[in-house]
This record gives C-alpha cells, sequence and structure tokens, in this order.
C-alpha cells in the first residue's frame, strides 16, 4: 500500500546526472557564497555531496565571478549550475566557464535576443537550460487578482520555454516557485498539465529554519506525492546541509527514498499495554539496531491489537503487544506469541536472519 | 497569492464545535491513558486546550473505564470523544456517560444488529459518529494488491456510513488512515469525491517523533491544501502536546490557520549584500518584536534586490538589502530606501505604526 506515479516528462541530463520521470528525485541545493571564494565554495560543496546532494548551484553576480566560476567547475566534486538574473552575458560567460547548467529567470532576463544568444551558447555546448520563475520576479500586471498573478507566472514560463525550443533548446527544466504552499501547488500542478518538461520543485521565501521547513514539507510534500517533480531544492534561510537533510527527508515520507529501514509505531492510547515511554524506549532500540542497514526494511513497533497485527503485518517484521504478551510478526505471519518483555530481543534476533 | 478552497461539506457539530467546510479546521487530540484515571486525563486535557486543542478522544477499552468516563466527561474542558473497538456495548455505554462523538470502527464493529443499536443510542441523544476506517484494521481480501486495498478501505468505509444513515444517523465524520503518505492520499481523495461527509484527516502508525512528524506534515498537508480535510489529529509516538503544536504548523503552513504574523526571509546567496548569519539574525529580531502580535500580518526580509522586492510588495512591510543599502516597503510601495545599517529598526517602527 503505498507508491507514487511519476507524471511522465523528457529527460534532462546536467552534467552526468539524468533528471525526469525515468530516474530517482534528484537533490540538489544552492552555495549561500560567491563563486569567488574558490576554496570556500568547494569546501562547501563536499560537505553537501557528502549528505546526499547531487547538484550544486552558485549565484554568478557579475563578471568577476566569472574567472573564479571556472576553477570552481573544475575542481568541484557535483556538476555546478549557474545561477543568472538580468544579464545574459554572465550566462554565455557560465557557459564559457564550464557549468553544466544555466539556470534563467523569465522575469528579469526576457529580451528576445539576449536569450538567442545565451541560447546559442547552450546549444553549442549541450548544456541544459532551467526556466526558473518566481511569484517575487514575475512581471505583474496591474489591478490583477491573485489567481491571475498565478496564471501569469505559468504562462510567462511556458512562453519562455516556447522561444528556448524555437531557439533550438530542448533540454529545458522548468520551475515556478511561489511562497506559499497553496499557489505553488497551483502553479507547479498548471505547468505540469502542460507540458512534459522535468520541473524543480521549490518554494521561494520560506522562511526562518522551522517555519520554512513545514512550508516546504508541506508545499512540495503535496506535489511529490502526485508524481509531480524531478528535482527538488529546499530553500531555507539555514545552513544548506539543512536544506539537504530536509529534502531527503521530505522525499523518503513521500516514498520516493528509501535508503534506510522505516520504522513505525503507534503513538499509544489508553488501550495500551504498553505506555508511552516504554514504546518510545522500544523504538529506539530498534532503530538503533538498524542503524546503517539499508532501505527495503520496514519494521513496526505497535502498542495494542486494535491496529498492531494490520500494521505488523503490512511491514517485514515487527510486534504487537497485548495484555503481557506480543505477537511477533513476519512477512505477514504471525511467527510467535511471546511474552511481552521478550518481544523486542526476539524481533531484532529475527532482523538478524538473512 | 494563497488561500484553500475548503471542499463543501455537510456540518457536524461535536459538543458544540461545529466541522465543516464552513468552519476553522479543528485541532484534536487523544489521550495516552484510559479515563479511569480522571485526575491524570483532566490535567492532560487542560494542557491540550491551552495550546489550542479543541476536542478530546479517549480509549474505552473495556467496561471497567465507563463510571470514570462520566466524571471525565463532566469535569473535562473539552468535548470528549469515545473511542470505540470491537464491542457495541462499550459505544452505548460511552454515550451514555455522555461523551459528545463516538469513533467506532468498521474493521472490527461491524454486526449489523449491533450498529443499529448504537445508532439508536446516539440518534437519542444527538451524538454524532465518527466512522474511522484504518489500514491496520480493515478485513482483507486475499490475494488482493495494494490497489485494491485502498478500494476496499473505502468501500467499506462508505457501506458502513450507508448503514448508519439507514439506521437515521447523518451527524458523520470520517477517517480512512493508511500508514503511508501516497495511499493516504488516495484514499482520502476518495472519499472525499464521493461524499459531503467531513473528514477527519490523520495517518496511522506514524513512527517516531522526526520522521513521524514529516510524514504526517507530508501526508495531511497534500490533503489540505487541495481543501480536504475538517478536522485533524495527528499521531506521534510522542507527547500529545507534540501532536497539537505539529497540527497546528500543518494548519499554518497551508495557510488555513493565522493566529500570529509570519515572516517571509530568503536562504541568502551569492548574489547577497548581506551574509546568512547577519539575515538569521535580522529575522530573529523581526521575529521577537513580532511575538504576540495577532495573525493577518506577513513581514518580509530578503537579501538581495532579485526576488526581495517582488516578495516585500507581497507581505504587509518587509526589506529588502541592496548595495550597503535597503528597500523598505509597506502596503506593496517602497517608502523608504535608507542604508542597511538603519532596515530592521525602520520596519520595526514601521510596524508600531497603526
Amino acid at each position: 500500500m503505498r507508491g507514487v506515479e511519476r507524471r511522465k516528462t523528457r529527460t534532462v541530463t546536467v552534467g552526468g546526472v539524468p533528471i525526469g520521470s525515468g530516474h530517482p528525485v534528484v537533490v540538489q541545493s544552492m552555495l549561500k557564497r560567491r563563486p569567488d571564494d574558490v576554496e570556500g565554495a568547494l569546501a562547501d560543496t563536499a560537505r553537501l555531496a557528502e549528505e546526499g546532494c547531487r547538484l550544486v548551484r552558485v549565484a554568478v553576480p557579475d563578471e568577476a565571478a566569472l574567472g573564479p566560476l571556472g576553477e570552481f567547475c573544475r575542481r568541484s566534486p557535483l556538476p555546478v549550475i549557474a545561477d543568472i538574473h538580468y544579464d545574459h552575458r554572465l550566462a554565455i560567460g557560465a557557459v564559457e566557464a564550464g557549468v553544466a547548467k544555466v539556470r534563467l529567470n523569465p522575469g528579469n532576463l526576457r529580451e528576445r535576443e539576449r536569450v538567442r544568444e545565451v541560447a546559442a551558447a547552450c546549444r553549442e555546448r549541450g548544456i541544459p537550460v532551467r526556466v526558473g520563475g518566481n511569484s517575487g520576479s514575475i512581471k505583474r500586471r496591474d489591478g490583477t487578482d491573485d489567481r491571475s498573478t498565478a496564471e501569469a507566472l505559468v504562462d510567462e514560463v511556458l512562453a519562455y520555454c516556447g522561444m528556448l525550443e524555437e531557439f533550438g533548446v530542448g533540454d529545458i527544466i522548468v520551475s515556478v516557485k511561489a511562497s506559499d504552499a497553496a499557489t505553488n501547488a497551483v502553479v507547479y500542478r498548471e505547468v505540469a498539465r502542460r507540458s512534459d518538461y522535468p520541473l524543480h520543485l521549490g518554494l521561494t521565501a520560506t522562511g526562518p529554519r522551522d517555519e520554512g521547513a513545514m512550508k516546504s514539507s508541506v508545499a512540495l510534500g503535496a506535489l511529490l506525492l502526485e508524481g509531480i517533480g524531478d528535482t527538488v531544492r529546499v530553500s531555507l534561510t539555514a545552513d544548506p546541509l539543512d536544506e539537504v537533510r530536509l529534502t531527503k527527508d521530505i522525499l523518503r515520507a513521500c516514498g520516493l527514498l528509501d535508503d534506510r529501514p522505516e520504522v513505525v509505531s503507534c503513538p499509544t492510547c489508553g488501550r495500551c499495554e504498553v505506555g508511552l515511554a516504554e514504546l518510545s524506549r522500544m523504538v529506539e532500540e530498534v532503530r538503533a539496531a538498524l542503524a546503517g542497514r539499508p532501505g527495503g526494511l520496514r519494521v513496526a513497533v505497535m502498542g495494542c491489537v486494535v491496529n498492531g497485527p494490520g500494521e505488523a503485518a503490512e511491514c517485514d517484521a515487527g510486534v504487537a503487544f497485548g495484555k503481557g504478551k506480543a505477537a511477533l510478526f513476519k512477512g505477514g505471519r504471525v511467527v510467535r506469541v511471546l511474552p511481552a518483555s521478550e518481544a523486542v530481543g526476539a524481533l531484532l534476533q529475527l532482523l538478524q536472519e538473512p
């Protein structure tokens, strides 16, 4: 009883990393510093890579950044994406410096002849483009309400993609970030419906760490559960490592990343023969015993017989407690009934078996 | 650019608290102890009420619980919901003890004549019923795959509602909890499509605190953003207060609860004229200054000019930093450009104005 059916997209490859519905959702992040600080940028990128990040983006704010960007690209352990605003010459310079993808903002770099020049540079080197629209930088239509602002964002982004296609660039990834979860869901769904571009999910201007994490979880989780989203960058006013950890947590919660065992447990209630403290302790014991094990394993620790056996049976293994006793489950069947005090030990032993 | 359009439902009133699309989403929780421990249950309920919880559920595991349940109902600061499994006599006893709603599980209390007796007791006292289906306690059909298990859960729950309606009970709230976000979304959407019952959202057997919180945020957020869900109970293997706090955080992230000012901020990047540490400090300063203020206020603290002015303009007030300077926004317009070091002070002053 799980599994998300991904929306079908074309595949766009960024520095050897394929992005699209035929491939796992790609985790990415963005540096908080300029590429001029090459050693700092490389150190940050190495930490991000170790945490599971697969692509790194960096702002290219001016021409002074282009030289160092070349060195950063050559030495970076991850493919580098250039974040470009306003100035098309920076995009062309970044492509020449060796970036693996260019992010353009249709809200501030839209002059047709300039986009044609950027497209030519990208086409020549086979560099994909992210068309990164953003509710904060869209050209506002006067006197419009919220609904039409959202529509304007989608229209603007898709028209921009059309222009790139006209200029021979079909390797396009799209984002349409808004700063609230409800609008974000609406605009992404609309782009998903109207195109087959892989989608870069994000929410803009989320806020401080905790609130930002919650807004991002809700906003991006909603889309991912619908099969929408091929690469994710969470934005937090916090360490980029936090962004990567949160992204992976969201993907796990959506069933899109299964890189470690999952422990499910009940909240406990007045029916439980074991209390909250005791059940929590057993859950932690099971979790600790499974640390370092690969994904593909789901273990239940349930406090009573109402949902316990059902949940435990849906898992690879589990225990459900009754009056002084516990049922041990494996592969959907009760394999033993034993005294409650022996349950976790027996479960851990069972999980050691091949 | 925000706002969720709720799915239209009938309204069901639980102990004076109306539940349905015409009313704010209701936060509820469940005690971890038996009602026999009346003083403990009352103390827990008082803490939950203070945290913003509006309904409290308690397990009624056996007849011994019924006497104390009566006292608990009389003294509880919140309407009490009885959680019933297996034994219809406990449901009838709970209604007589004075509960404001009865939760029945179609997976383990489905004998027609018994349900008729419960319905008669509820009808007589005007007590609504939650039909609480659960993937862990559904009657499994042999040899079925995941998809048909989900369908079976929805069919079972709606058939049960039909039976209650036949017995004269129309005050029905429905839940169909699964233990993974993807399945949960599918089953709730299906019930939403096929009925006008107010929905009680939850995810079952979520797991330990952090993973459980993430799974719940994703699973419930996805539905809430679609306008599905009229009351929420998050289940965590943790303190019930954590459940209530998380529920309120999810509702805020979905734009369904606006009980305090919202601060939006950017993640910072190489374009920023202010660093992450500095921006974080300013965000905290603004947050602290707004503590205790009511909702309906959205304030932006943005590090650069790319999305900054756009986001700041979408907010009631905000600042966006440029080279050594900052633009101060109010009601969508720049009201001042001032030295960066004076920006937060000016913003806070502006927020003091009526």
